[in-house]
């Protein structure tokens, strides 16, 4: 177990979390992956050694959110590690298999891993044509690749910081990645005094373990409650705009979001209080009918942090997701500026995204 | 440790949970209260030989909901052994010592304490004018007192019963105590095929380790699941009613219950779906602005099952209950039937409540 990687790259006025050779590295023939399912308790990383113990760790949820697509592209740099010493036309076919696995590490994201790792293939290709090293174009493909998206994120963070007053209270819910604290920099930077209300996010805790870490460590007045208080705190502590990222926002102006963003919404659209969801409108998902929502294993919400909490012969029920219809949200807060939930096609028209680029 | 008490009053018809004298006894000289904190992981009882030890487990929340009433009257009649065999006037002096112990074992419900301390002076005065045994007297007071509530509380659920489908799904809210069984009995009685769904209840966990135990004690299925699922089960699995107890119900219709309720019922109203809180309407809160909602150890929101969840440096949060207005609820459910919460003060006029009499 190494300590954190601090490279020249690395952005000193974001959290920890929010560095993304933090997330996940490779460097001379491993990949470092943070486990996210212990942080912040404890800091410690998965280390790697082929690109399928990379795959494994993505099945495993090692890193959520975005951290899969970094460790994808970090595994295919791994991946022509392992086949450095072979001949172009194995080398080829190796990377291709390796894509492959790792796209389809999880089920559910393998269309948006497929453009991570048909990123890598492309740097790959260039480096066999001129005879560079492979592993280290695709590390600075991974590295471009995330300058882009945080560069992107930026954007969207300005314009989201518009929203949010300069004494206020924001009520997030669970762990929007980047731009959380990209959020945040920039609320700190125009000198916005913020007091941040993270619920907790069961059964996984990303809220509680996750976003108040990250917003704590950028320096803001932090407080976790759990996921049936929302609508008091919106009421009794006067929260000003309710904010999060998506899994997936449809054209329709629908959004995917982890479980309870859709009744959180319910109760920001009862108190008036604007709500703002921060992404990508993203083509796969025309609309609502495209969404499959993921159930996990249901005995996983019958124990918290590791304790049974419910007695033998109940049962339990884990949809990963919720959908938020249009009707309850005030803006999609994009790179280009905030759309309305019902003018998404028209962000499409406008945005300029590459074939490989990171839908985020 | 001595295992569960089953008297000739035991109604085996309801989960073990809804027998009272499994809540909390007095027997020779010492009181058994069910330790709820770990329920049902471990069924295990505080033994108290002193009704100060009654108080102080009382103050540390090893019963709840109803159970401190029931322990209170168990803790009298132990004050009344304590001093068995001092004069009249001395047993006089020191069972008024204990009620103001026990009534002020906790600061929010002195004056419910009082009703069931009172009950049981009055209780005493008898036995001492006749001669009679006092800690027989005041047991035979504590069952009569809890009969009668339960009596109540079977009409309520007969009422409340009337509004579920006979082949349905139910929301709940936190643990309604004996309404939750009893509701249950007489769905059973009438044939009803109901599933219930019981939001785990953070941060205690009431919803996951108490109703969600009746309910599959008494037989139906039943799902736990996380507090921030509501709106998703409502709208995805087809809730047809969402219905809780109530910590109190004001004059004005507005319902003070376990924090969430009043989330789900901004979600239940904009689903379409009714709502109806089981209680008796309480004099002492007249309306709204009566209430004091007590806020406990914020750091108990930073973790779960005993297992820290968040970072250092970041708050907590801990609204023990919120209310919910009338405009969201359809109906309060009583022992006289269901009442329009804007109606309430003609419960009231028709109701029969003793000066020492429970309210539910």
């Amino acid at each position: 177990m190494s300590g954190p990687v601090a490279t020249e790259r690395a952005d000193h006025d974001l959290a920890f979390l929010l560095r993304y050779e933090n997330v996940a590295w490779y460097e001379n023939g491993t990949v470092r992956i943070l486990d996210r399912r212990i942080y912040p308790a404890k800091v410690e990383f998965v280390i790697c050694h082929s690109h399928r113990e990379v795959a494994q760790a993505i099945a495993d949820m090692v890193t959520q959110s975005c951290g899969p697509f970094t460790a994808a592209a970090a595994g295919m740099a791994l991946a022509a590690w392992e086949c450095r010493n072979r001949g172009t036309a194995e080398q080829r076919a190796y990377l291709r298999d390796a894509a492959y696995t790792i796209s389809h590490a999880r089920p559910t994201t393998v269309a948006r891993m497929e453009r991570i790792t048909g990123g890598c293939l492309v740097a790959a290709e260039q480096a066999l044509a001129a005879g560079a090293r492979v592993d280290q174009a695709i590390v600075a493909h991974m590295i471009a690749s995330n300058d882009r998206r945080y560069g992107k994120v930026a954007k969207m963070a300005a314009f989201l910081v518009d929203m949010f007053p300069d004494d206020g209270k924001i009520l997030t819910q669970c762990f929007g990645e980047t731009i959380v604290g990209m959020m945040l920099r920039e609320a700190r930077t125009r000198g916005k005094r913020l007091k941040l209300y993270c619920p907790e996010t069961r059964p996984y805790f990303q809220g509680a373990r996750l976003t108040a870490t990250v917003c704590r460590e950028m320096g803001f007045e932090t407080t976790v409650i759990t996921d049936n208080m929302p609508a008091y705190v919106m009421e009794r502590e006067g929260i000003d705009v309710f904010t999060c990222a998506a899994d997936a926002i449809c054209l329709d102006g629908h959004v995917v979001n982890k479980i309870g963003t859709f009744q959180i919404a319910i109760a920001a659209k009862y108190m008036g209080i604007p709500f703002f969801v921060s992404g990508i409108p993203d083509e796969s998902h025309p609309n609502r009918a495209a969404v499959h929502i993921e159930s996990r294993d249901p005995d996983f919400v019958l124990q918290a942090m590791g304790v049974r909490t419910a007695a033998p012969g109940v049962r339990g029920y884990y949809p990963s997701f919720d959908i938020t219809p249009p009707a309850l949200i005030s803006g999609v807060v994009t790179d280009l500026g905030i759309y309305s939930p019902y003018d998404l096609p028209r962000y499409l028209d406008s945005a300029d995204i590459g074939p490989y680029e990171m839908v985020i």
